[in-house]
């Protein structure tokens, strides 16, 4: 036992870890580590939790939704009470900037993730009731009745954090117990919100271990855990050699492992989209390129520019935005060897700097950015090193010199989060065969659009076909659409009412709106 | 190529196959091979069918939905016009009962499986179109763009085949091209099937590779295409040890596998279920457990009976059943092999034969039913050995001495397709505590019903949690769920109307039931 650090949420409790390491966090600022120690758990505490949540999944599965909504509306409640004090040891952590980014934008993401789990947790509608009255059937989408693992990514402290992001309000409104390995990032960040979790937990009257946190733990006792046949899921957002390792041992036994990985973005600017509008265009691009480091999911990693005038003009203007970008602080020292190593890999296939220095400087974990530019013969050469993430601000242009030789890139181009086509009414005939050439590619087809910032919206699609995620029928953000990742489908046969759920019974006391003999009804059954 | 055996369809051609060997239909009742010659496809084969697939999947994914309804149900029309020659062949490679079980139950609901997915495509509501308007987001479910491999079990020549059962309908109802692969058990039965397809797609104009059929591969080269990454999706009904294999291939490149695997799903009779009705109950699940040959994915493998009177009264009863039963025709030399494994290992761990004599019998490939019986406390000391599937006439009663151990019993289950409770008013609160026990463990909970009969509905699970199935949140069977296996979420943000597919219009042409800003509605954006 490890009383010299934090403790870890546990069945409840916060106790000292059975710890095989101890680590602090960094200030990505000043590259110094700051704050208390926190514990590195090994398998002794992970058994643990992963016992307490199979011993309460029964129990939270059978729970009222409304216990469930409170939870998820006192846990949001808590969280904005102690806004400032979050997205200061978050700031602290990540060199995320406090105000603009944490505190107005990523703070109130996260508490509408749970309200809106919250709304789709009292609608219902997340199940699908379905009900065949010839047949005697009745069917919905239930919890899992095993814990769900999440795992949360280095760049969204809040929003997408294992204990507090949308992968945990999904599995949390299907009822089923989260296990939340923190990001060894801002485990500062992860205990403060673990503590509004467990409050809102115990005022909600859930289950002692509906909620825990494990603040890291070393790969090999990951893999050990996603192997685990008592897990009901996985949710994972981080890089992609990561992803697929843990769902190499997910898959071993057969549990879903529902990973965001890694993306490049497509963004295609056509003629008419450029024609006058060089500046503003680079203005647009450069903003997103360079947005929280570049270290966002959806960065739009790769451009297709035309040759000619036009294009130089633009690629021009955003060299000397890129020139005139400050070095970005990036979010940790792994972060900036993996964007050398992916600079680099760009580099030696022939992407040439036109823009910046993109290399590291000092103090802290700091990068000055960089635009590439390469042809689009080097890229039909070397089409998979030049989608190669450069997680940070680096912007790589492939410049095309027609339409088919852009139909040529877009078919080598990899499953993607995101893809845009920048067009005019001039070339709208273009626009849309590029659309429909990216169609398959990517899960969000933008139109004249930046892809960074992802909407939190029931039509979302924040998610995409392999490798930029493993579920491409799924988004992993948008209510209630997200939720139905980490439930299984139930179906009665015939089964007297007092085995079903409320949103299956005749009466409908709820008033969910489910598929009755073929057509949507909110009523109830007779009526 | 292999002239002299039967050809395959790749490409919209009926050719020699490039075999790397051949094989004849065996006709179970005589145990003697007959009729013509197929081919086992090599590499070669299935590169071409994979190459032909992937390039007709954009313009399959472009296709008019009311083509793919059309060519769905000229390929229904072609089979019923058909029937007395499918089943005809289907009863002679599978020795199934050609009125009763193929032309009067499996033809029609083939038939109504494909006449659903038409119906489907036209209402269009599997898509799960959803609209938010102020955030500019439109999302539905649409084609994979890429082609879906599917495997047929030996034990539904029609309903399940790869080239005409429900994975094939949903696959292809979602647009995507399907590469069927045929079972050896049947393969004339499969020609025929293709032929009615290849007449249904070339009269609705569909691109010619959209349904291809290889009639057999060996096991490594069927690997091989599972681990392909141009596959979009698999859709698998067969044996455990074959489905995990595969799954593990197609894990390897990310590549959806929808499996159905096997499944002993449990039945369990409360005393009030029994009292008074020991006969009536016995011949209901003799009946369920006999049926076919007990040869159904669904068919009642374990029973939990209690000990005492009533309980011996049922055991006798169905022991008389079991030993009056005529020995059935297996459908392979295959399955009479498993079956004899599988019983091998329930005798190993403690069950005692109390009925019939469970053993190969001749002419053909005949098995002796038998009905064994097991303590309760041999299946808690061996509960995974007692969970064998013995896929064939042969059913285990474990006797169960009082609730709390049936409770025991239930919680070292595994995961299995169907789960039933019989009880009467006397024991209700028990029955909805087992009820409650089993629903994690089981796709379809039943009372006071044998879990063989499997109704086309859209209520309908025909799922499980693993190892049953390898995606819970789904089902096999049913219209429209089923074919949203096979689908990718695709969202516009911001695009113009000519991007967007019909269904999420602003003028919602078809009057699809979509979900605009929340709400159901079927109406057009401004209606």
């Amino acid at each position: 036992m490890d009383g010299e650090s934090a403790p870890v949420l546990i069945d409840g409790r916060w106790r000292a870890a059975a710890a095989v390491g101890r680590f602090r966090a960094f200030d990505p600022a000043t590259g110094e580590a700051f704050g208390e120690s926190f514990p590195i758990s090994g398998p002794e505490d992970v058994e643990a939790a992963l016992a307490a949540a199979s011993r309460a999944a029964p129990a939270l599965s059978a729970a009222d939704p409304e216990a469930i909504a409170r939870f998820l509306e006192a846990y949001a409640a808590g969280i904005e009470t102690s806004a400032e004090a979050l997205t200061a040891i978050a700031h602290r952590e990540t060199a995320l900037p406090a105000p603009t980014r944490l505190r107005a934008i990523e703070l109130p993401r996260t508490v509408l993730q749970l309200r809106k789990a919250a709304e789709a947790v009292r609608a219902r509608s997340w199940t699908l009731p379905t009900i065949d009255t010839a047949a005697g059937l009745r069917s919905r989408l239930g919890p899992l009745g095993k814990p769900v693992l999440v795992f949360g990514p280095n760049n969204f402290p809040l929003a997408y954090h294992g204990i507090a992001g949308s992968d945990f309000a999904s599995a949390i409104a299907a009822r089923n117990p989260v296990i939340a390995k923190g990001h060894p990032n801002h485990p500062g960040t992860g205990l403060a919100l673990a503590r509004l979790a467990h409050e809102a937990l115990e005022a909600a009257g859930l289950p002692a271990a509906s909620v825990q946190l494990l603040h890291h733990f070393e790969s090999d006792v990951g893999l050990a855990l996603c192997a685990d046949a008592r897990l009901g899921a996985i949710g994972f957002t981080g890089s992609r050699a990561a992803g697929l390792a843990l769902k190499a041992a997910a898959d071993r036994s057969g549990t879903p492992f529902f990973g965001e990985l890694s993306a490049i973005n497509p963004v295609l600017m056509l003629p008419g989209a450029l024609a006058g509008k060089a500046q503003e265009r680079a203005a647009e691009y450069a903003g997103s390129c360079l947005l929280g480091g570049g270290q966002f999911c959806t960065n739009p990693g790769l451009l297709i520019v035309p040759t000619g005038a036009d294009g130089d003009a633009f690629v021009a203007e955003a060299a000397a935005l890129f020139s005139a970008a400050p070095a970005a602080v990036m979010l940790s020292e792994g972060v900036l060897a993996g964007l050398e190593q992916g600079v680099e890999a760009l580099r030696a296939a022939g992407a040439r700097l036109v823009a910046g220095s993109a290399q590291r400087t000092e103090p802290g974990f700091r990068y000055a950015p960089g635009l590439f530019e390469a042809d689009a013969d080097a890229f039909l050469a070397a089409p998979r090193a030049l989608q190669t993430e450069a997680f940070g601000p680096v912007g790589l242009i492939v410049r095309s010199p027609d339409q088919q030789t852009t139909l040529a890139m877009l078919d080598r181009l990899e499953g993607s989060l995101t893809g845009s086509v920048y067009h005019a009414d001039s070339d709208a005939e273009w626009a849309r065969r590029f659309a429909t050439a990216l169609r398959p590619r990517v899960g969000r087809l933008l139109a004249n659009r930046m892809p960074t910032g992802v909407a939190v919206s029931a039509a979302m699609n924040h998610g995409g076909p392999y490798p930029s995620t493993t579920a491409r029928g799924f988004s992993s953000v948008g209510m209630p659409g997200a939720i139905r990742r980490f439930a299984a489908l139930e179906c009665w046969d015939h089964a007297p009412g007092a085995w079903l759920p409320d949103e299956l019974s005749d009466a409908n006391p709820h008033r969910v709106w489910r598929t009755v003999n073929g057509v949507p009804t909110s009523g109830p059954l007779d009526g």
